[in-house]
């Protein structure tokens, strides 16, 4: 028992190394403009250009993302208190979407202003999607057996249910939005991090 | 209580990997000369540019930088003991800019020398003031309820509430300065880059 | 005694990070078509081509392989309590060879549709078979003297000395398949780590 | 008291997350031969090349470098229990030279078979002779106040002094050399954190 809770330990650890590398390489997506502008103005309108605006809200969606997943994965192992190796499966899954979310990041950042917007779209939604229903494996695996979960936390782990019961589904009509239009697909991307920034944290209480 | 205490070492360590992970990546900037060069003599001609310095300037302006935060966000965990929602959102705020200092970084070291040098400049110098306000933001949320803090900690509490008051007024001139000198302005960041390091060190005493 | 333990756990810790950085770092490897794309269909061609498939191939086969070898870390070190400076050497060898991974992973994803797709591979190959035999090399050094292996671990002892026995021998087929067919041995690896990973999770119980 | 303690602990951790980082970044110095090749045997010539085996020899000696910096490090925290200002700036400047390493790591690679190749071992033992130097007056620092060094630890205090006592020297020969010969200057590099590596892990018992 004590074993086993050193185990999670590491896995947390590790997924928080993890985490922690993926958020700060977002940066390495924003290219600086090689010039040369004509002074500060000519380089300050192309730091304000469409283009780069992408880049900018590229960055801080997936920034914001995946700050709401390490909150949510820390809320999850304050609840598991046990794992098993199907658990370890899931969580590593979840991770390998995770480390992936720079690409489509820098997909985004490079295409939402040209004529390949809705495919970048449906390509960062879709990461989205999969790392909801990743999560949702998870939370469903880790609730199977309530002996793995710690004592007098009925409340929460329905709380944190009734979240995981509209991820996907909402994420899934944000890839379906990318069809129509990139901007109305990103933009219900960067609706529900809000909200489950706002649920996560509140939700902690 | 103790579950609050726990909550608490998964933030810093994840806000210490963050840290860790940014002031690694400065070194990516510096680009390898692709040459050909005639011989080393050449090359040291070259590593010793103008252009060159600029590079060297801006990733040791930044390590010391992102190594001055680092001590400061360590000092502001050893006086607060309690964090509620609001206090990590602006702990969040405060790393997004943190990841986003090697863009900035980068577009000095290649614009410092050239005709955009000033926005470059005003670029370095809007981060950094984005810092000292999320900073502020974080150390102001963090003082509102007495009960969050450590106890007997009245002192360095006033001590650094001193300290964050000029913070974000002295990078604001630093922004100003860049309308009328790129290198006055990032010397007044390096300034006080420098101030901040050695008060803040010795503040711990 | 409690010195010893206490210098195992930062061994861990290091190790730990390292695993954690290069699983983060093999994205870096998937590079952003830069278009024109007229449209998302074409963007979609180009990320659903055979080229972009060897990307995703080479992506997730290093990402699973590196999250195997961090369990299979892991699960030795559960089972050894004491280490010498060989142990430290070894552990150091098995690191170098974990960090160079990025390398043979990009050059699978540049190359596996080409011409030098058996190059590639065998480069992959031999990779694997290298860190193959600096895990057995660790393993072996580790289990030379029973004081410093966990009490009463006989059969997990037992467990993983047998798995060690035919990792190098299966990368070593991997590496002559490359010979004849760059896919018969990526896929080879590919099988390889999938078995690694289910045993290697299921022994744990 | 147990309140340095504290402090210790997180110095050393953020700096092991600077050691571990550094060293996983020096993958990305190798660079994916473009092609096209016309077969494996043409990437094997290019990846055999004596432009390529200058990349695998600057990725070995500098991993093994940060590796045993990292030792050393780790080994002078375990003699030293109490940390001041000055210590912080003196492990700061080191941190900022480890961080650094990856740049000439590059340089070497790109230049030891081509005409400025003396100017690429100059930089890197110049670099190395800086972290020498950077590690020797972080040692002074530590020893000059007995009650904060571990107590009964004479004997290996001196021993760590003695090898602090010929590591600048050796590097200042190692630049040097880089005047007459290029290769010279990297073996010398070479044997040296070999030499250090052995005595350092030996040292250990």
């Amino acid at each position: 028992m004590s074993d086993e809770a050193k185990n999670t330990g590491r896995v947390e650890a590790f997924s928080d190394g993890v985490f922690a590398i993926a958020i700060t390489l977002l940066v390495l997506e924003l290219k600086v403009p090689p010039g040369p502008f004509e002074g500060p103005h000519a380089l300050f309108r192309e730091l304000a250009s469409e283009h780069f605006f992408s880049s900018y809200l590229a960055f801080f969606l997936s920034f914001v993302s995946i700050l709401v997943m390490w909150v949510n994965h820390h809320r999850i192992f304050t609840l598991v208190w046990r794992v098993d190796d199907a658990f370890l499966y899931w969580n590593g899954l979840l991770l390998l979407f995770v480390t992936f979310v720079p690409f489509p990041t820098s997909l985004l950042a490079e295409h939402l202003t040209r004529e390949a917007a809705k495919g970048a779209a449906a390509m960062y939604a879709g990461t989205a999607l999969a790392i909801a229903l990743a999560f949702t494996a998870l939370w469903r695996h880790a609730i199977r057996d309530a002996r793995c979960l710690a004592p007098n936390t009925e409340k929460e782990v329905a709380d944190l249910s009734r979240q995981y019961r509209y991820g996907p589904a909402a994420y899934l009509v944000a890839l379906g939005l990318s069809y129509f239009s990139a901007i109305a697909s990103v933009g219900l991307c960067l609706l529900l991090v809000l909200v489950f920034a706002f649920r996560g944290f509140l939700g902690r209480r």
